[in-house]
């Protein structure tokens, strides 16, 4: 079975776009992939794409077709749609063509507009990602969920306001030099202790905010490196995916994420790792809390030792496992159906040394991106391990 | 590299359930396509879904999991859209996963729900097919754009309405005794001809109904079907995808549709047949002049000659190569989602004997499905072979 190499990466600032259409967002990230990778244009075979709300956002359904011709490909293409794991998911079944043989070049990545829905339009359409019987008609939003699941951890395990706060600041900190991030700006944790609550315990500083952008990865088989020379030193050496029940009433724990543990436990033992192995990680913070569960799930922590990883400095750039170097959702942004692209291509330039924070993990060789749609229903899990 | 075994088929009646839900409708499919294939539950490794429009008309997204939930699953789940050649595609990728190694069982299917919507809302959701910016803000929806492409066709190759409407009768006539079939009712030519204009050439006969339905298909790998002695004499042996530009203004011919031809010369090949090998098909008959054209892309007509296949009894349940035996879109329904994976059901049925119409193919050992999305931006083709 070949290995799958990271030959290119892409991205746009994520961000408000008003005056820019979703398939124009894409083919920029698209571009900049391919000019990163060095890969003409017809070696692509397939456009994986990740897409959300467009069919509410922009009424844009059949994206695949779409935006393979924005991105100037000749080639067929799929949306996947997995909520906020839409890219994680299309990323994944990219790995798998490859491994498998049926593709050499596949382009991996995903889109999404928001900022031109209002802040009630943008959560309605969130909402579709919970379950629309049991949790929607009931009144429960995404930050309502979140919410219920942070109370349900400290209840469980303690933790405080202060302790979140802590990772918002960590993230918004990484985030500062990074030039695609939505906020280049610094917090403290009064300012985040202050800010004014969005679903108790839940601060407007514990949630990540709303955000146009794309993401976009040129993956290749070892072969194809090999034989065309491409410059591709990070491999994505593994692969995982989870489920669970939809709504938070059939779970068995509502502060555990067992959907990412089942997605992480597959990544590690398809890249031959452990949880130990890893030395960096970029994962789905949507709000603080969903870092602390991350954390757990992922068998970084034992439950109940995640919430105060971030006050004792040891996810901080200095500490010794750096999470969401990049800003993570909270400070870089949360486009969400280009969310789990976005992650392979910062964990990509940390490890082969091109991203402003590269410098805090230049000896890492393992990282790994873990994507979550919805209140992780469904998490994605991928290795990443670059050639030092 | 290993086959891959249709071990089971399902379906929901192809109609208006506007007392049941998605989920509901989904998990009848499910469970009927386990049933039929004997396969425990526990031993389905991925679902793979398709679904359209869940996001407008019933709110509800990130459907892979909650289906998977629906149908008392617990594995991971993956939601394709491809607008109406969704769970073509999903079929495809599960057809790739189990060839890879990676899965041995898969369940693929999709889900519509269209009735809960009235004409115009279901028209507008259909509409974002299409592309937003260049066509559906110019007043295009599908009926006026599969009837500027009959225009063009009978511009380009001559055919009459009265050719169009044998293509109506014979659908209708083939789903008389499908139970399945949203019509089971008898038409004549004059009906056709008489009924009212929805967009010209094309009047109400010409169009497929809205429809709500669910299919499902167990399917398992060779060595899964001879381990566990499952009785799946039908294989899928080859699979193709294609793609064209969005927009019918950017193609060059509006009489063609070139993405079915890409996705049948790669099925044909993966398969080891050709088109003169295929005894039996169900095409993406969305209106009667997709049929037409679908006819000439997948090779069994020249351009021009497809338009008279039906009124020379060429493609009815009586003559050389029947054609839509399951009634089609046109009578069987469509729920976008559903149809690739109901067409699969339908072949599966036909080639292994249990299906109404089986007894006029009794002899055929292989068969073809061709799946659509939007104006055939997308197409999916697979070849079914049955061990006779």
């Amino acid at each position: 079975m070949t290995g799958v190499r990271v030959a290119g990466v892409g991205l746009t600032h994520f961000g408000s776009h008003p005056d820019r259409t979703g398939r124009d967002l894409f083919a920029e990230a698209a571009l900049a992939a391919r000019e990163d990778a060095g890969v003409p244009r017809d070696h692509i075979e397939h456009l994986n794409y990740g897409n959300f709300m467009g069919a509410l956002s922009e009424r844009q359904g059949h994206q695949g077709p779409l935006m393979a011709e924005a991105a100037g490909l000749g080639c067929p293409a799929t949306r996947y749609e997995q909520a906020c794991a839409s890219a994680g998911v299309a990323a994944r079944e990219a790995v798998k063509s490859i491994r498998s043989g049926e593709n050499d070049v596949v382009l991996a990545g995903g889109m999404e507009r928001m900022t031109n829905m209002d802040t009630d339009g943008a959560t309605e359409a969130l909402a579709i990602a919970a379950d629309e019987l049991h949790e929607v008609r009931s009144g429960v939003t995404f930050p309502g969920a979140y919410a219920l699941m942070a109370k349900a951890y400290f209840e469980a395990f303690g933790g405080s306001r202060e302790d979140l706060a802590h990772i918002a600041v960590k993230n918004h900190r990484h985030a500062l030099d990074n030039e695609y991030a939505q906020f280049q700006k610094e917090i403290s944790v009064e300012q985040a202790l202050d800010a004014p609550p969005v679903a108790s315990p839940l601060h407007l500083y514990d949630a990540c905010p709303i955000t146009d952008g794309a993401s976009a990865l040129v993956l290749v088989s070892d072969e194809y490196a090999e034989e065309h020379d491409v410059d591709a030193p990070v491999s994505i050496t593994g692969s995982g995916q989870g489920a669970d029940k939809m709504a938070l009433q059939d779970r068995e724990h509502l502060a555990r994420t067992p959907a990412a543990t089942e997605a992480a436990e597959e990544a590690y033992d398809d890249a031959g790792v452990s949880p130990d192995d890893v030395e960096v990680a970029e994962v789905h913070d949507c709000f603080t809390i969903a870092e602390v569960m991350a954390l757990e799930s992922l068998g970084f922590y034992d439950f109940g030792e995640g919430i105060g990883a971030a006050r004792r400095g040891e996810t901080t750039i200095d500490g010794d496992r750096p999470i969401n170097l990049s800003g993570g959702l909270k400070a870089k942004g949360h486009p969400v159906g280009a969310t789990g692209g976005s992650q392979l291509v910062e964990m990509t330039r940390l490890l082969r040394g091109d991203h402003p924070n590269s410098d805090a993990v230049s000896d890492a060789e393992v990282g790994l991106t873990h994507n979550a749609g919805g209140t992780v229903a469904s998490a994605v899990v991928h290795i990443l391990e670059v050639d030092r």
